[in-house]
């Protein structure tokens, strides 16, 4: 986590463009450890994406993000990230006058693990530890909700 | 959102069968702007998709559903809306012997954008004109949950 | 339900082993009908999976498991859970030195439908009946939630 999921017709974008938004996503995750941010381009046959009625033709983008919920944010906060990760888009889709639409979800951190860990809690000694060697690696006192 | 994505097996609907499909989805949600209703046609290779100890063989359709909580609609709207859903499938799954399985995941709106916009609210007069234009368009009063 | 959305390069696993893996998964739930449990490989393009800054190249593996939420199972039995699904990957991912991520969420059961048909509440009658049938049955009392 994060997770970005993104809907688009095949050929949408280029290999050059994918790597790009995916750098530009990891951007707005910085004070995160850089192998948390996922970024996943579901590549859709052109007669596999409908909006409304017509097929889609490269023209729409569809961006399912999930984030674990680290705190309660609120609604200015959500504001600034939805931003930031529209703005890792911007030169491929709204500059391009391509229509897109995203939605963030907020997942409990319950059952997620990395490489079999328990992630340790945000802004942690042992979250900067995993920012530091950019792996999952063991530490003192792993989180149990109880 | 609307969103639906829909996981099966390469070859299991046509290309016209699926514009009929996303046709159909469309018009469950006849209420609201034509664009919000997102289809993704999943389509999985035949090792790819199993149900319990076999590959699905063409035989299953997975449909992943995901409103927006509008409102909180209750169980008898909620069965209401996913009846309405299956029947725009019913003759390519259904009536062909599939199986199938749907669920609806009602998501918050606080990470939800149209080409940056925040949508306007539930039976308002931006909502309207978001109808009548099929497209956002900028208006008075966008929502921020405090 | 439930369902295991599995992302990685094409290529990663063989057919045989996705197959070993979804039979894998399949053990995890065996209190369930085999026919609730459903796995399908997002098979992605080497340019179209990234971690951090980086494209995958088949040494990540991200999963997204989805239940419903049968009832409140707290910390414990969710870290049993998430450790029998990770099992059913271990020969094929962690033994062989790949990176992974899973998270599992929790739904809600109000909009789910097999063939039509609300599934019977865990461990009642009807729910043996669809274990012993593995398909979806009629059953006295379907559940709506007032």
């Amino acid at each position: 986590m994060p997770l970005h999921r993104i809907y688009s017709n095949k050929g949408t974008f280029t290999a050059a463009e994918k790597h790009d938004i995916a750098k530009n996503i990891r951007k707005v995750y910085s004070v995160l450890p850089a192998f948390y941010v996922v970024v996943a381009f579901v590549d859709l046959d052109p007669d596999s994406f409908y909006v409304g009625n017509d097929a889609v033709n490269g023209k729409f983008v569809r961006i399912v993000t999930q984030h674990l919920a680290r705190t309660n944010i609120g609604a200015k906060r959500t504001d600034y990230i939805v931003g930031l990760i529209q703005d890792a888009f911007k030169p491929y889709v709204q500059d391009r006058g391509l229509d897109w639409e995203i939605h963030i979800e907020e997942m409990e951190r319950e059952g997620w693990r990395e490489n079999g860990m328990i992630p340790p809690m945000p802004n942690t000694d042992a979250e900067k530890l995993w920012v530091k060697e950019d792996k999952p690696v063991e530490y003192d006192g792993a989180y149990f909700k109880e």
